[in-house]
């Protein structure tokens, strides 16, 4: 396991990508933890290291069988020039985006990587005939998720934030919030945090739909007609959810130090306490897939980019991450591998 | 002004009303501020004081004509036994709220008091025929508004977050997120931060409606149709209006350090993040209208209720608040109480 081969796509060209990576791997130690392969263009990523000054050395190879342990290697995505103007949302960005995410999510998919680190995209200029879908985690679930569902979670070192609904306008979130949906997404979590997280009996707080979890029905009817009988449904089958609480209230007071992860019904609802409580070092790790994907919580951060300036803490947090997820993994399924036959558990009783 | 008389209502008689009284008022320092009113019932109020072990004294008086400056004085809003069952959503502590609210707007209207102070409620059973809002800020509203909109914002010392909508399902805020809206709190905002809290060129941020603000139209239209042209608006009236911002970046990013306010469009998108970034003296405060009032932040607090536990802070806060802006409002008032006449200006120009 100390030689995860963990693919790097560069994301938006035009963005903080390239920098955040460089600055990663600038340190040694962390060329240690894994084997990254980045999906980029040596050309863009040589013009993105002159420009922030930065002296990480690439090594360039031709296929991600050729990534040698140790170094930060290169896979070339293409062998056109991609045009870079720093902060600009331009389709070449978009392009190369693309380009690199398509390339990692197909060596994946040939056992060539081990797990999907994501540098942020600009959502409005990839999108194309191919690239329809409002995130990198609907696109990723689309193309390698095997029928598999997706769960968002933002994580830092004292939450996990997972959501019911993720890229949605807020006209449309509580038609979302079916009985299926909830417990759909607590039965992930659940598994998740299990598997991923190593956690025997998480405890999973639930948030409301409704302001003030809809006053006993004066602000809203969800959380009795939807969240609560899909929490009891959940709990049926072995998931400990409480709730569902007042989003204000339970940030404001503390409540969330007492859970293994809480479960927002929107993206915002979940996202802004998070943030506003986070100390700089976000994770987004999209659970419930066979590929285990990180990214860094911020975006291509246009008004910095090309600068310097730009904080790598969160997509090295996210490196970290997919690697001990990667670890959790297979120390769950080795353990959970050979059961003991059901006649012999029966007798035990 | 050193004499403000300060309404306080006592919200629900099972919650931490009574508790967060006495022990504001135990400070003589703080009796000195203003003169408090509670409105409310002497042997309800005993049987807290004994319940808490607090030491606090009242001064029970006929009607608020009476009060003392210097003491805790009580007006009796009712003759009958007030039953108080801690933690317990019951019809007489809905009663009794409704009652010492009625009696605070009578007299605020009589002119008798200054400013009100209101404990919390429990909105299922304060709800009757002659009570059918969804919370004080309404319900205030429309008692002594005389026609006015309110605005609601919650603040502390390093931040205010003002409400396009408040009480309201999800399910039904992207239809009230209007353009009229949107303008309308906009300027209430602005003027109340210029005339409650001194400030000549207020800066207000304005949150988006949809996650990643819309993300180019991408998950949502409200933010180009509706907040962007409102903001225009607002803007060619004199208003700084800035944004609008995706809320999670906003909080996570501390953006918010650099505005005077906060326009969030709905309440848990204000309120979770607001709290989360607490320090737990977040105040209440209900712009807009001619009578000054705040609240502490917090709900009844049915968990801890009669326990002698509970945390006055939010309180204290709420009613220095009320008369900090009460002194605001008076400096502002008579600062443009006599404009020069039209003509003397035009002339120097």
């Amino acid at each position: 396991m100390s030689n995860l081969r963990i693919a790097i796509t560069h994301g938006d060209t035009n963005g903080v990508g390239y920098e955040v990576i460089l600055k990663t791997f600038a340190d040694p130690a962390v060329l240690e933890l894994c084997t990254p392969i980045v999906y980029g263009s040596p050309k863009a990523a040589t013009f993105h290291r002159k420009q922030t000054g930065l002296q990480t050395n690439f090594n360039t190879v031709r296929t991600a069988d050729e990534a040698v342990p140790g170094k930060l290697n290169l896979v070339s995505i293409t062998d056109d020039e991609i045009k870079i103007d720093f902060g600009q949302a331009t389709p070449d960005g978009g392009a190369a985006a693309l380009l690199s995410l398509e390339q990692a999510l197909a060596d994946w998919r040939e056992g060539k990587v081990d797990a999907l680190l994501t540098a942020p995209i600009c959502k409005s200029v990839i999108q194309s005939d191919a690239f329809h879908f409002p995130g990198h985690t609907e696109y990723i679930a689309e193309r390698v998720g095997e029928g598999a569902k997706p769960l968002m979670i933002l994580m830092d070192e004292r939450m996990r934030v997972a959501l019911v609904t993720t890229h949605l306008p807020i006209k449309d979130i509580a038609a979302a919030i079916t009985q299926e949906a909830v417990v759909e997404k607590l039965r992930l979590f659940d598994a998740s945090l299990r598997r991923d997280f190593g956690l025997s009996r998480p405890r999973i707080a639930v948030l409301s739909l409704n302001p003030h979890a809809g006053d006993n029905g004066l602000l809203g009817t969800e959380e009795g007609e939807v969240i609560v009988p899909a929490m009891e449904k959940a709990g049926e089958e072995g998931v400990h959810a409480f709730g569902p609480f007042a989003a204000d209230g339970f940030f404001g007071s503390g409540a969330w130090t007492g859970y293994d992860g809480v479960l927002a019904m929107y993206h915002d609802q979940g996202l802004a306490p998070f943030k506003a409580l986070g100390m700089g070092a976000g994770v987004n790790f999209t659970a419930g897939l066979p590929i285990v994907r990180t990214s860094p919580d911020h975006g291509t951060a246009f008004d910095i980019a090309g600068q310097g300036v730009a904080d790598a803490a969160s997509f090295r947090t996210a490196l970290y991450t997919a690697i001990d997820i990667c670890r959790a993994r297979a120390r769950f399924d080795e353990a959970h591998a050979n059961p003991l036959p059901r006649l012999w558990r029966d007798r035990r009783e």
